[in-house]
């Protein structure tokens, strides 16, 4: 089959690799319907973190069910699944207490597993799910072609800031703002306004952005950053700040924003993976009770409360792909997102 | 008047001070009938901190009011009141947030406050108190003389305790971990109890403080500290650790272990001061989704809630107070205190 493999800065290639096996009893072999880029992904695209070898790329895929192991009880052959970015169990005591990201027998994609397979990336044509009964969830019939974009948003994105919104505590009637208009930023507009957040602003420069921002239920677009940013924020807020801050981006700049937006007693809930030295600064956060939250998104546990809504048309956070293209141009996809001329691209085998 | 002043490292003194007049039309003038030395008073104490002039010092008290200012309304001449260890409005946004600490009109006793007077220490025999309607809280009768040293706790222990328990988001059911066993750190376990956790574990090593807990409903406790302390504690959880952990000393050593004790998708829940680089560290805490709340406890807004439990006897947090002494005798206070001699020394005007 064809999956994609990064090389190194600016070099993802499209190459044949081996099919997928099943290796375990528990294991799923999935068709992707759809798969896309991830902003983690340029990381390594832009050489900041290194590619010492070339290696399978890609975390994110929906898809059909062509065979499943033995032991497998919940996913049959034929069934649309959703992948969240890693797999995992759902019956370990982290599964259970809703840290999947953390299962004692998960892993990641692209990687060996500890059950000795290997787990592809999902930037490809097929892929080898361990757990697949903890890791899948099916829907109850394949869904219509539309729903693919938004459906593919559980895997990660949507997940992610559903993430952000529940570890800041946003609740009926919390006051919002969302660091990042990347797609994770822009979900957690949505995830926050779904919340009942009564004011949700979104901090974007990017006027492609701000109008999914705002479909998504900002009612404020602050487009200043840094020191500007927080005066403008706390301006909004009669000078002491929002309840809850959604940091969705990872560097030490946009925590630092976070933190020294949000009201005293607030929170931050955080998604964004830490690049850079972004130590908490403990006193600050001491003298005025805030509180950081989060962490890498454990989105399988929120798959089920969330796809009821994708299905019915409630929320779609598909919006944040603006663009679509074949698995065959996925170097071109990579390119575009780097060079922010696409929020998100979704890729079709 | 007499009230105590520090004058530097191991050098408290009782001296003639003026007496505290009404300087606003909020003030009280409120007799002490107890006061205590807190454990962040050792701080200077100790020299850790400077103490670059003589200054009062104390900031937990209960007592009689003597007189109040024309705009005060609710609290009244011959009231029994406790005051939290600072003053606040409680008409502030950030009072009615929950965060009377961060008051926008409040301030910290000892210390020229922003409406021109100075707010006395605790440690004498009388305290202006500003806002007086914000700030303290009196009981429907003057109490009972033994219940005296539990109500002194609602002045900073108990409701610190109770800050490091709602911070970590302790509730029925959780497993705790209180590390630190001085008067906060009891008082923490007492709340994680009275707010249902199953099960509660204090670190202590002192046989004193270990039985002080074990009352307050410590269901273990751990003696080890350090990478042993952790693993003892990950050994009692199944390898995976509590849901809770009270972080109750405020160094980094202590913050450290608090860390790496708790479980993924668990929560710090942390009332120390911090002294000493401890700055926290975030790649550690978004690979486990470990949350870190809390920061200097909000005990005024903790009040109404708490007493109701102390004049009714179901709480008894005034057995922290393992030692009592006249006020002339503060210097031996502070001694005993940091000879670990007692764990709270309750002063008597």
């Amino acid at each position: 089959m064809r999956a994609t493999l990064i090389h190194g800065a600016h070099d993802v290639r499209l190459e044949e690799v081996p099919d997928p096996v099943l290796s375990t009893g528990g294991d799923a072999i999935v068709r992707v319907v759809a798969a896309c880029v991830c902003g983690s992904d340029l990381w390594p695209y832009r050489g900041i973190t290194p590619t010492k070898r070339p290696r399978r790329v890609g975390h994110e895929f929906v898809g059909i069910v062509e065979a499943v192991g033995d032991d497998v009880s919940k996913i049959r052959v034929g069934d649309f699944v959703i992948a969240p970015f890693y797999d995992c169990d759902m019956t370990c005591v982290n599964c259970l207490n809703g840290v999947s990201t953390s299962c004692l027998n998960g892993g990641w994609w692209g990687a060996d597993d500890r059950l000795g397979g290997f787990a592809d990336g999902a930037q490809g044509e097929r892929v080898r799910v361990p757990h697949a009964d903890g890791s899948l969830v099916a829907t109850p019939t394949v869904p219509a072609d539309h729903l693919i974009p938004s459906l593919l948003t559980l895997a990660d994105v949507m997940g992610t800031g559903h993430h952000a919104a529940i570890s800041a505590g946003v609740r009926q009637g919390s006051t919002v703002v969302v660091v990042g208009d990347g797609a994770v930023g822009l979900c957690a507009v949505l995830a926050a306004k779904r919340l009942g957040a009564s004011r949700v602003i979104s901090m974007s420069r990017h006027a492609d952005r701000q109008a999914v921002a705002r479909e998504f239920g900002a009612t404020d677009i602050v487009e200043e950053r840094g020191a500007e940013g927080i005066a403008r924020i706390k301006e909004l807020f009669d000078g002491i700040g929002p309840d809850c801050v959604l940091e969705c981006v990872g560097t030490k700049e946009s925590m630092d924003q976070a933190i020294k937006s949000v009201r005293p007693g607030g929170k931050v809930g955080y998604v964004g993976v830490p690049n850079g030295g972004s130590e908490l600064p403990i006193r600050e956060l001491f003298h005025a009770n805030i509180g950081v939250n989060g962490g890498v998104a454990p989105v399988r546990n929120y798959i089920e409360e969330l796809l009821p809504e994708v299905l019915d048309g409630r929320i779609d956070p598909g919006r944040v792909f603006d663009l679509e293209l074949p698995l065959s141009e996925v170097a071109e996809a990579f390119a575009a997102m780097d060079e922010r001329r696409a929020i998100k691209v979704l890729l079709r085998p």
